[in-house]
């Protein structure tokens, strides 16, 4: 099929039109297609065969891994890092370097041999061999990894990476429309994101996929390696939708490439075509075999094996290549890529040039970008964080606690961008004044406010891309963006894969997850957490953070802002918490929990947790008041904090050598609190619809169930001793036992 | 705009046309349109004010509620409870009913007014206004929920209920094919779907839409209740796709009501046409207000909250209803629906006369249809599990040995469908003689083998939909289908939103959950779960089990088939495993954990966990070797059930009163453990892309590593005494204390 009719290029505020980097060839379809000379042909197809040999290779050497992706997708790559996209492999960090995503992470070789073919420094043709290798210092792993060189997301799971593309694009669109000026167009980078037939089935992308066309992403280009395989064969199997048609409807422009195998001619094309659509993101649907020249090509067992000895033979055979060579890169496909550190170097000294003249023009400007790019954060945000004394003393809803606290830190500092899953009115992040970020053209044509400089981002119902987004904006330039993400707890399972990738990736991100526990109420047990704190309490490099009040809430935002490394839930009631400015400290919350009430002689440590911190009040007084028991109170806002904490002072905050049995108050699985409790006050179920304070006690959560619970633990300490305690975690909740 | 033109009707095998309910008005497109008389057209009138002040009234009482969807969609309700749904008030468990699906559970109000109106028995008035109200006996939750009459499944989460919905329509397509006969078509209902603007955008939905339009799925409509608002505004702020196009390049029929506030002709009219169109799923995209005849008709205000005192005697005013009257059903709108009851009995009592029919002609097939209904399965399945005797003895992967459990299950029982995320080649699901579940019509299109009488199903790259089109499969009719799923452990993060509504739903299904750990191997961290088993041992009414060997797997499926209530993941290695048949039991297993290896005088009890139970038996034996040091082995594959165990069996298998500590082994997060072991050798980060066996050693599972650790332990024990350990987990990996 024929490249679909370009539409005229749109320019946009301050950019101007971009420009492949193909030199003399360049083109946008305004001023004459891009052509290959004779010469340069044979040049490409040198390149192909050789680089479908080297894969073959790469995965014969161990037996494994995933060779017929990149095969197919050669031709893609030549035109992409030849001559379509612009980076510096001497500076794989240059700031306004196109960004490249493999969606479709298991063809790693295919970015890794173009990485070494481009002249990155570390990925040396000894890396390339250590793909599947057992050895430790690998930068081959079997998906790309954030902390290598040349590569900007985590891939592998399926769908993600395409949403990371889009946050990609975002942060571009969101800095160019806030730094650019005209002539001035220092942010004006492109991302492309490689995809295959599986991202186009993941829920994730196709939410995705319709939030890049909602907002008009004319700077991301998506190249479909449509080779109608999947694992378990035919995509027939599962899929026959008309996706051109598809995307289209979701507002992207689309272009078809028959021969997507050797045609680099047709694809370097459709890429400056690509580039010159600048009023939607371009979707170039690439027609390619997987496994090329092997035995299997086209079949569903050239995606994840190697071929053997005889096939990769015979690929080299069928290649013209020498079938007892291996490994083999001559000097003229070295030559081919050769003028791409140069290029990169031209590319990044003009970029330099640029920002050197807009310093003198905008010098303001100029210094606050700088600031964006080297990743500090523009402002000192610990100002803006409320003193304890201006928190309301009245029961406050700790969503609204955590609005008082983040709206004057997004006002303030605008690293921040701050999306909401289409709870806008449940989680009170919107501050006054923020802007949305959105296509400029809805003004006219749907009446919608917002420009691309906005901060505040409307995700829609879509949980799983705001997280995966959320990403994408976070690995744009470490710390020049930190994304803010809210939606109900319970929809953090939705989120969950993309949680996962963020924690992975050691990206900082705050995901504000309100109406956290049963304490949510009559929207009922659909919507009420019970297991899920267990997921993210157990996840690495994440901040699980419940806070009780609204002091401790401000401590969850301090915590999360100082983990540069590290995204942090801050798990939030619906409902008013008592406020506890006696007792609640946020250099407590820094510690992950500390003593809230202390009681030199105590029979018990109560364990209270963020929304539930209440009951662990009442039922000391209680306690006190009818059981004549002493109950002393920690409160315990983040498990993995506090594992981060001398011994010393956990011993001292859990009184670990003391004969007082520790009791902890969650209405969530007790799952993970035996670490620092005996015995637990806990949910065995899930939830039950009804008002907030009925779901509490329908479920055991009253003082008057409580106390008498714990005075039963009291006295059998006293009767057994707290050793008779070890190694049986008591379920005090005498609902559970029901269940 | 007008409906658009209507395909010929396509007969299927055995299924006759599909009639409406709405008597001497009953028209599909090729028989005349339906209409009302002008009489009938008062009637409706009367009833949407009358359903719209009803919906208002019951928010208001509790000030608190969705109203807006429900008003809007009165007249969607009337259409369909009048006129195209097959249903029987009276017994609404009747097999061959219409299933309708409310995809925007929020909107749950709409389903239980016309359940009341309908004369569903349990929802009487005063049922209705138990809405939102502290009664614990209430059947009117937030969400529906399945356990209530009337309610086919739970749903809230958005985009579930669709997925759900696709499900249902699978499943009759399946049962018609196999039990169908011509002249018989015992299996003949339509499955309905409401859905709102959300749905539209999660991405378990988009993936359910794929595969809807690609099974062609003639029996299922989706009716949209276009009211362009979500929480945050007009859906314009987040999704300006061209939403017909959209679904029609996904193969569905598409057609569109202009006023779907009160054209219950047209929106009739609809609806028959989606039950003509035989040859694809119908997607009515239906124009409302959001609280329509509310002062905020028609904005987000109208969604989620009471309209307040005076807006609803306006409301009220505006219906031409007595603003000072509450919760007013007049005895025309009763009488309108009388005929409910009657029609369900006749269309009832019509079904069995056809099955009667059915049994005299085909006698066998009727037996094991009759069998099917009563949701028994037709076979003894125990039999079909291999005896320990019949696996292999040297190392097999479980994956593997799951497939030879379950392969001769699925082969003999064809109450199991069984489905793969794409991963068929990985996850050994595959039987001999398996027909996959398909369009027949792709056989000529595409080349693809199968069709509706198919029991494997190929879902593609979309383990969400998966998990949630299971439920909807397990809904149908308890016990009539058995649905299992399969994937990698590691993407059961992206179907935990599914497989948790599941355990909700108490629907039994099976989860085989391959390549869980690290042992996973050259995939590296993106592919390893570490967190994840955290949530599914948390989950309430989920069996999560990792069996060690064949021995062990062949007990996780007869846990799995005995759990009628109960979903269950069966986590499985990648790698292979070495054999334990003289340790090893299938009823161990059914207890969740057991002494693997006694030692009367034992000095540690170590506690082996799935694929990681070779490093239990090495370091046991390292330990004695070397240290001196007696350890006996507990196998522990699944917490949940142990838990259930008598107290003494609990004590017994872990001597909790002996002097010896317990530590477990699993490459996974320790989190949960603590509730059983004094001491974890675990995982603190993420994983690694390794070959697996490099991947365990990288991270201290060798038991060289972990047997001097143990030792320290043991020591440490016999120096300070057991009780020492109580509440101070130890962390025994060293590798975990560099991360």
């Amino acid at each position: 099929m024929a490249p679909s009719a370009v539409p005229e290029p749109v320019p946009q505020e301050g950019i101007v039109a971009a420009k492949g980097i193909n030199g003399s060839n360049n083109s946008t379809a305004a001023a004459g297609q891009f052509t290959l000379t004779d010469a340069e042909k044979k040049q490409v197809d040198l390149v192909l065969r050789t680089f479908r040999c080297l894969i073959a290779d790469l995965c014969e050497q161990y037996k494994g891994g995933h060779p017929g992706g990149a095969m197919g997708m050669a031709a893609i790559g030549t035109s992409l890092w030849k001559y379509a996209m612009r980076y510096s492999p001497r500076n794989p960090d240059y700031f306004n370097r196109d960004r490249f995503v493999l969606s479709n992470g298991h063809t790693c070789l295919f970015q890794y041999a173009f990485l070494h073919l481009t002249g990155y420094r570390n990925m040396t043709m000894d890396q390339l061999k250590s793909y599947h290798s057992s050895r430790t210092d690998s930068i081959c792993p079997g998906h790309p990894e954030i902390e290598h060189e040349g590569i900007e997301v985590t891939t592998g799971p399926l769908g993600q990476g395409i949403a990371n593309a889009v946050g990609l694009a975002v942060a571009t669109k969101h800095l160019a429309a806030t730094y650019n000026r005209p002539g001035f167009p220092v942010v004006d980078n492109t991302t492309w994101c490689m995809i295959g037939d599986a991202c186009l089935q993941e829920g994730v992308a196709m939410e995705a996929i319709q939030l890049a066309g909602h907002w008009r992403l004319g700077n991301l280009v998506v190249m479909y390696d449509n080779n109608q395989i999947t694992c378990d064969g035919s995509v027939d199997l599962c899929n026959t939708e008309d996706v051109n048609a598809k995307m289209r409807a979701c507002g992207w422009h689309v272009v078809d490439i028959e021969d997507g195998n050797w045609d680099v001619e047709a694809i370097v094309r459709a890429m400056d075509e690509a580039r010159a659509v600048r009023d939607r993101p371009t979707f170039i649907n690439i027609h390619t075999v997987i496994g090329i020249g092997s035995a299997v090509a086209g079949d569903a067992k050239a995606h994840g094996a190697a071929y053997g000895a005889a096939d990769v033979a015979n690929i080299k055979k069928t290649f013209g290549m020498d079938p007892e060579q291996h490994f083999v890169v001559g000097d003229e496909v070295y030559d081919y890529f050769r003028g791409a550190v140069s290029r990169g170097e031209q590319t990044e000294a003009e970029w330099n040039a640029l920002v050197a003249a807009y310093a003198r023009e905008h010098p303001d400007l100029a210094a606050e970008f700088k600031k964006r790019v080297s990743g500090d954060w523009v402002d000192d945000w610990h100002k803006f964080i409320p003193a304890k004394e201006d928190f309301p003393t009245t029961p406050t809803p700790s969503r609204k606690s955590a609005g008082l606290v983040c709206n004057p830190i997004a006002a303030g500092l605008n690293n921040l961008m701050v999306g909401t899953a289409d709870l806008s009115p449940s989680v009170n992040m919107i501050w006054k004044g923020k802007v949305d970020f959105q296509n400029p053209d809805l003004r006219t044509s749907c009446g919608i406010n917002g420009d691309y400089s906005g901060r505040y981002i409307h995700y829609g119902i879509r949980e799983h891309a705001m997280a995966a987004i959320s990403n994408g904006l976070a690995a744009f330039n470490k710390g020049t963006i930190l994304p803010v993400t809210s939606s109900f707890f319970m929809f953090y399972i939705y989120a969950a894969p993309g949680v996962r990738m963020g924690a992975l990736q050691r990206l900082q991100q705050i995901h504000i997850a309100t109406h956290d526990s049963i304490g949510t109420g009559e929207d009922g047990p659909t919507h009420q957490p019970i297991a899920l704190p267990a997921l993210y309490r157990a996840m690495p490099n994440l901040l699980y953070v419940r806070p009780c009040d609204s002091e401790e809430t401000a401590g969850a935002f301090v915590l999360a802002m100082e983990a540069r490394d590290t995204p942090t839930i801050i798990s939030l009631s619906r409902q008013a918490l008592e406020q506890y400015p006696q007792h609640t400290s946020r250099e407590g919350v820094l510690r992950g929990a500390y003593v809230f009430r202390e009681e030199e002689e105590a029979d018990v440590t109560l364990i209270g947790v963020g929304a539930e911190m209440v009951f662990a009040v009442r039922t000391a007084a209680l306690l006190k008041e009818k059981h004549g028991i002493r109950a002393r109170i920690v409160s315990f806002p983040c498990q993995r904090v506090f594992e981060r904490q001398p011994v010393e002072y956990k011993r001292e905050v859990l009184r670990y050598r003391s004969r007082a049995p520790r009791v902890v108050i969650e209405a969530y699985a007790v799952n993970g609190w035996e670490r620092y409790a005996d015995a637990g006050f806990s949910m065995a179920s899930f939830g039950h619809s009804l008002p907030g304070p009925d779901a509490y006690k329908y479920f055991g959560f009253d003082e008057e169930v409580i106390a008498p619970a714990v005075a039963a633990l009291v006295d059998d300490v006293r009767a057994n001793g707290v050793e008779s305690l070890r190694g049986e975690f008591r379920d005090l909740n005498p609902v559970n036992h029901h269940h």
